[in-house]
């Protein structure tokens, strides 16, 4: 295994690929392959671009591909994929448009999809940017199909959180109400050449005001991701929330929030590995029986079954 | 508490309120409250109602209140929303729309929703769906918000699965693709006075054969939910399936499926809990700053908790 993280350390793509992959399959070299890499982590600028489907995710990140390599950077793609079955495939004919930069040795694109396991999902999301970032990726992006609850999760993973809007949605003040406003680092208004923009720009700003933030003030950019209008201006804001991290308590404290939830979630998913291991050695016909009769209850079982688990409870 | 659990059991509405939001609200008292809710449990017809956002489940949800209520039946309405920022309030208004029934004693509506913890939703919705069928419902519908998998867990807690599909969303068969084929028991086509519906019974029809079933043939039905159309035929084949179940192995393994899963959500949320605890005692700055250090790796840190936390690993 250290040969390959050796290799996948010194930029070969190929191993990159492979122990993403073993960490992704929750293989049971992930713990090994992660504490090789994590003393080399800490040098890439984590993106991660959320916003409505159909907002234009993929063909921004695609334009910001190629403005970031513009800037001398080597980039890494994360296109998360939680297989939402009302989603499913749609996105991927924008995903394919994205392949073109494949071919580029500078450029590292993955996909990544777990169906059901959403902290699975966040975990191995957060794992295969730590490992870009060891491999010596200046930038990731972390894209996301968003929509819903978990996929906010997933971007709560990047340094800079980028929120993509477009006019005539309809639910852009929706977006505002629902606590995304409190996690994006810079808005994106895109479709800046269709009617209504300025009113989606307007809003954003409004609401802007009315939250509270701390010594970064999200800017509100438009662009036209297909024509790559605005995206100098968007790379440069992107970068600019990366530099203010580095020097500020704020960036610091993401750092730490980060690691925190990572051991909490390793945590989480090795003790419910143990939790299951234990429950179907417990899981008895009689004890189902029983609990179909009615002679006992769910709660009076995981009451028993805890205090085998645990020293003390 | 057995107080008020005796007269929620009794079908006094404002008790199972209050019963319902301390299990939401995991109060304390909710392990004595399930414990004594569980052994009048079993004999209600729980009814997932799922789909596409604009589908129209909540327009059909509220006519189908009515078609049971015709049927001399006790009606629960749980309502699952997962604060999803992208979808946000848009619903709210269908919802509004079967507050309606509310005035009716023989119908209780109630709105669920936890913000980012989608088991703990899964297992609110479960117990509350358990507390309607002790305290007398004869059908409790859940109805979800409908988008992703989050969603379809939750729908998996019905003994029968609705799933509604429309003309012109372009995406049905992104749905059919995506696994939820398998766990719906009926599909309803509604806005069947679109064009292009009989396209979309069509393609369910063709997807259905080939898809493995049981014992149960799910029937394609069509609606127009607006104008109360097709409601008869649809709440004919919910109990048709409801009886299915009742007299089949099929009912039986699902009722042993979901008493495993809520045992198995239990055990996760309680050993969660003294996870957490375990965590933040040991969280010290000293250990904060040597992960941030890289001096240690989140592996390593959980790997010292996990040892402390149980018996034997």
């Amino acid at each position: 295994m250290q040969g390959l993280v050796q290799k996948a350390l010194g930029g070969h793509i190929r191993s990159i690929a492979r122990i993403i992959t073993m960490v992704e399959s929750e293989s049971p070299y992930t713990e090994e392959i992660m504490k090789l890499i994590y003393p080399h982590t800490g040098n890439a600028h984590i993106i991660g671009i959320t916003g409505s489907p159909g907002a234009g995710k993929s063909t921004l990140t695609d334009k910001l591909i190629d403005n970031f390599k513009q800037q001398g950077k080597n980039v890494g793609v994360i296109a998360v994929d939680p297989s939402s079955p009302f989603t499913g495939g749609a996105i991927l004919a924008d995903r394919i448009r994205m392949q073109r930069h494949s071919v580029d040795p500078n450029v590292y694109i993955r996909s990544m999809g777990t169906r059901g396991s959403l902290g699975g999902l966040a975990k191995s999301t957060y794992e295969a940017a730590m490992i870009l970032d060891a491999c010596g990726k200046d930038v990731i992006f972390i894209e996301t199909v968003g929509v819903g609850q978990s996929e906010i999760d997933i971007v709560k993973i990047a340094d800079s959180v980028c929120l993509i809007l477009v006019p005539g949605m309809g639910d852009d003040i929706q977006i505002m109400k629902a606590g995304i406003m409190e996690i994006a680092d810079v808005f994106v208004v895109n479709k800046a050449d269709r009617d209504g923009f300025e009113r989606v720009v307007a809003e954003v700003r409004i609401m802007l005001d009315l939250v509270k933030h701390g010594n970064w003030t999200p800017p509100v950019l438009t662009t036209v991701a297909e024509k790559a209008k605005g995206l100098p201006e968007l790379t440069q804001s992107l970068m600019d929330h990366g530099k203010f991290l580095s020097e500020s308590r704020e960036g610091l404290d993401k750092k730490l929030k980060r690691i925190t939830i990572e051991v909490e979630e390793i945590l989480q998913r090795e003790i419910a590995r143990f939790t299951e291991r234990t429950w179907k050695e417990n899981c008895t016909p009689e004890l189902l029986d029983s609990l179909l009769a009615k002679k006992t209850d769910p709660y009076t079982v995981a009451g028993k079954i805890l205090e085998m688990v645990f020293v003390n409870n």
